[in-house]
């Protein structure tokens, strides 16, 4: 299991009328988050984009517990709990600059293979630097 | 339990450079489906706010069949089971040109008071026209 | 010169906590008002691109002259008054459902083929059916 | 005059199918430079806003020079020229990882009282933090 630690600054953009962050642009928070807790193994999801492995989406699970406002800096905590296999699932929380809680959720992502367009397994060397 | 139907043409912003839909766009998608599911029993979500009653969303679950490509003119079920009460769940199922179903998903939203900021019942009004 | 009339609903993920649409949004509404534009002459972009050919934004311009609110039903024209050549030209004029002009913009698009990345004529099949 | 520079992450989801940062979502890496810009001189927008004073864009100018990739780095330089009366001009410049200039752009935002929704004069605390 890891955790990782990321800060992100929310836009305005990002807002709606209703004056919080648009439910679909939590989406955007976990992709950064996942992102970045890879770079910090060692692992840049651009260069594995590169070798010929992409990773998408399949599942995505969301609870909006407060709202999330304009211009706060959010940190938020990537856990991975299972070694990936075919699949790789990544739980978040999100947290306010008071330190409340306020979203939690899950992503599964599949390895993909972009020539055949068919599910792999996770490549060995990213399994390496994950077991680090 | 009603059943609404929409239609929505895939934007190019909304595709990523997997060649598919974003996986965080999708909430635009069931955010569309479920207004004009409502314009169609006679409810406009703008009046409801302007009423002062709000409806954000308290939890998302996407699930990713198939990828959803750019301008693909999709067809969005959008499903009600049960009667609002202080929320209320919408499912909804995409289904492609081909009539494939590439993704199917739920939110729950929260009838939300604008000045006192708390969860309130859904208004009767609501309730009548969605009997009907 | 041609000029087309595309209709496009606002989202609520389009505003912002100013309680308009935020404004980069403004260019999804150009990029649909164009693609539908090119639609009506028996232009498919999406096979454009398909058949190797590639139109990227090289330049952007946008007056916000009223604010855009939360479900308006906008009516864009889209007009080009030269042929194209190597670059395109659209002219845009957004009005909203009272008919008061709220925006105009324009983007100037180059046509680039795909395998050399490099800029390109104008398809002459583009052009024919432009001209009638 | 004031030169500022802040570094944005390019994001998965601001890609499109061209494998380009789509032309729409500069206007968020703008609005992220001037934020951070003006939090540098001491000047909070979101402040700013909760006094009562908003600043919409009225006009919005970016040339597209190279494509913008993912995971890039970019470094954005924010560049005012005047002193902010009733209107604000900033100009940005962006630049990649390899310090290539890939975009160049301008927008003009206006000071509004939210109350009154009418152009005022730029608060005299404002000002003040901008000639330090």
């Amino acid at each position: 299991m890891f955790v990782k630690e990321t800060r992100i600054r929310v836009r305005y953009a990002e807002t709606d009328q209703m004056g919080f962050v648009y439910y679909g642009n939590y989406a955007q928070y976990f992709e950064v988050a996942r992102v970045e807790a890879l770079r910090e193994l060692g692992i840049s999801y651009k260069s594995l984009e590169e070798s010929g492995i992409m990773m998408p989406v399949v599942h995505l699970n969301i609870n909006y517990l407060k709202p999330i406002f304009y211009d706060d800096e959010l940190r938020i905590l990537t856990i991975v709990k299972k070694m990936p296999k075919v699949r790789m699932e990544f739980n978040y929380e999100i947290y306010n600059h008071n330190n409340v809680l306020v979203s939690s959720g899950e992503t599964t992502l599949v390895f993909v293979d972009k020539k055949t367009m068919k599910p792999c397994h996770c490549p060995k060397w990213f399994l390496d630097l994950f077991e680090k």
